[in-house]
């Protein structure tokens, strides 16, 4: 499981814990707290443990294309037709050891991704970012549907052309840019039942993990730790 | 001047304009507010042109410590008396072809930091980086003193031992870290007269030199564009 970072929880599945999680346990107790007297400034957010939370699986969600060409072809004929393309994500939160985590959708054993996707024309970017976590992360049954709490913007992602590289700022020279990508921070409520598409893996990876990790999360991925450290966690223990 | 990156501007000097800023101007004219509509979320921050703002010199600021091991043997002494260490450092922005600069200190060649530094046992966080901040840049006649504007905290780092590594979350098996850096953005005037101790370089950074580019600036530095990114820059031209 979660072949070759193991510090990395992956909770759509039956194993829910690893032997490591319980070896780190006694040295992680004590962390959470202790410099709340410090910090003054900036949004409390509370984290709950990722075992509040219960994971299924559902109908497989293919994706659109089958390579990035592909992926890049697509974008092009849309924006000939729709424009700039607005695309919102969201990052979800939960904690382990106090320590907060990402849930990241695995697609095969490389790609990773935020729950979340593109924006229909002129959809409104909250209602856009609940839409595709239901779509994502829900049952199918509208009964038990979530209440998605969609927090503050954390982050936003320029693509000037039609390529994979994006720009945490908009290049000077570009008047047109081709994407906007919007990351939000998403409040999960204190517990929460997800269904995970049958062909993705939902993991809850550490933001040390992450941090200084762009080779194996990518730009907009890795640098999560560091546009959420004006964040005040609360992590909240049951 | 401002050796080997082209794109920094050396502001505390008589040369205020380079010809590549000339040569890009042509390019650039026409960014700015292309992206507006669709962005309707994250604050929004005037930066003014770096024409604005005037510059003058006053006396040298030494450092504390002349080498990298005397500062961290001084932080532990510190700590020993005082407990963790604070600080905070501004981040005032300016535009050049409406592409925001972050205004950087410069000693010797090869060593940049943003203006603030330690506060003082039991100090307010935002009275210290005031009074930091006129210690650093504003002039020694108490009559031009500046009104500093500070905004949001845009990003906290942990030292979790007496060594020169930051993180950007807490991590997670340390529970007396050694000092907490908080990072704001500074909400510049529309004018405004800078003093620079003799002995720095005041520069302009553009976002698009900083990011990525952690070997140059460090960690702390490189990683405001992503830290800047939610915000909605309105570049007000003269």
């Amino acid at each position: 499981m979660s072949a070759g970072f193991g510090v990395t929880r992956l909770i759509a599945s039956l194993q829910l814990r690893s032997c490591l999680s319980v070896c780190l346990s006694a040295l992680l107790l004590s962390w959470g707290f202790e410099a709340e007297a410090n910090m003054v400034s900036g949004p409390v957010v509370n984290v709950y443990p990722l075992s509040s939370y219960t994971f299924g699986s559902k109908e497989a969600k293919m994706e659109k294309d089958t390579s990035v060409a592909d992926r890049l072809a697509r974008m092009k004929q849309n924006y000939m037709k729709e424009g700039m393309r607005t695309s919102v994500e969201g990052i979800l939160l939960v904690q382990e050891h106090n320590h907060p985590h990402v849930l990241l959708l695995q697609i095969g054993n490389t790609f990773f991704k935020l729950p979340g996707g593109r924006l229909k024309t002129g959809e409104n970017e909250i209602e856009g970012l609940k839409r595709k976590l239901t779509s994502k992360l829900a049952p199918t049954a509208s009964s038990i549907q979530p209440e998605w709490q969609i927090g503050e913007c954390a982050a936003m992602w320029w693509r000037p052309n039609f390529e994979t590289l994006l720009y945490p700022y908009q290049p000077p020279h570009i008047t047109k840019p081709k994407e906007c990508k919007k990351l939000f921070v998403v409040c999960l409520s204190e517990r929460q039942y997800f269904a995970v598409p049958k062909n993705l893996k939902l993991l809850a990876v550490p933001l040390f993990e992450l941090y200084d990790n762009v080779q194996r999360y990518g730009p907009v991925i890795s640098a999560i730790p560091q546009q959420l450290s004006r964040f005040n966690f609360n992590a909240i223990n049951n």
